[in-house]
């Protein structure tokens, strides 16, 4: 009887083994020889699980984004808060990595979405995670609020999650301040949404 | 008489060639030999100018960044606006490089960003750059709304604009729809800022 190969276990761990070597160094510059010595596994081994290095890649960000998302959607099921604005906040705050424990994940994650501006493979992926968050976030916004475009502050407060981890990530904010300035638009969230009211 | 060599224009030739490189296909995988060849300069001529690939990245990424700041500054001199609000809309439009002939220019910036995430100088250049930008929004933000904390107001929209940007770059959202959500923080700058009022 042959040997039998964990070919999924094989390749969850060139995932990972791509994942640490973006939050070491980035994906600048990381070949399939690199991820390989990482793994702990052949050339031959990664070129048996993938056919190109694309496909790696898309590979473990679409592992990473199920991590992120598979958190998101346990702790919100974990805690069912009080109200759908503590929820929110919840999962604002998960999603935005500022965590010190996922401080690395959010380093991945931008070395990723950074190549997914030139590579359309790895967008789609990207666009994936980022649909099912929205989602989630919609429903939340609808509960907590009822504003007249939950999609709308969806999509504000997402990109609003992501520009604030990067701007952790550089050094300029820190994890407080970011925190501060979510908690900040989530307690406005819906003010002076509703039609004919305090617009200028 | 020594040839004279025109070492800044060489140097922002290969700055030039970093970014072409960057929009087409990321910073990932660049290396000296390919922007040598893309500046059309021998890789001895990359070498007298620069002593390492990070020395190419950390100029390049300045060039950039001050071609974002200059064009800012430009466009606030040149259009004296009605209003501080109508200043601050045309900076953050400006910064967030939503317009199509700056797409590419995004593209570089969002690569230089993440690759600062894991390279401490380039964290200090693009650290830089987001101060003047601040500097600048935190004014603008005091002269339209005078709010209890511009500064935390101009990190916001800073973070705010980033994001969108990105999620332009991956095509999650139209330029047009990141203008709208924009348009519509804008809007509702300095609203239940005051103290006292309208806090839930």
């Amino acid at each position: 009887m042959p040997r039998r190969i964990d070919h999924d276990g094989r390749r969850r761990r060139i995932a990972d083994a791509v994942c640490l070597l973006a939050d070491e160094r980035g994906l600048e510059g990381v070949t399939l020889r690199d991820v390989a010595a990482r793994a702990e596994v052949s050339m031959g081994a990664v070129q048996r699980c993938f056919r190109t290095k694309e496909e790696v890649l898309v590979f473990a960000l679409a592992h990473v984004g199920e991590r992120i998302t598979d958190r998101v959607r346990a702790r919100l099921a974990a805690s069912p808060a009080r109200s759908a604005r503590t929820s929110l906040r919840h999962t604002l705050a998960e999603v935005s990595l500022l965590a010190e424990e996922h401080r690395a994940e959010a380093r991945v994650w931008l070395a990723f979405v950074a190549q997914a501006a030139v590579t359309p493979a790895l967008a789609t992926v990207v666009r994936g995670s980022y649909d099912e968050l929205r989602a989630l976030l919609v429903r939340l916004i609808a509960e907590a609020v009822d504003p007249p475009h939950p999609e709308r502050e969806a999509d504000a407060l997402l990109a609003l999650a992501d520009g604030l981890t990067t701007h952790v990530l550089i050094g300029r904010l820190s994890p407080e301040a970011a925190l501060e300035i979510l908690d900040d638009r989530l307690t406005r969230l819906g003010e002076s949404e509703r039609p004919g009211t305090r617009r200028r």
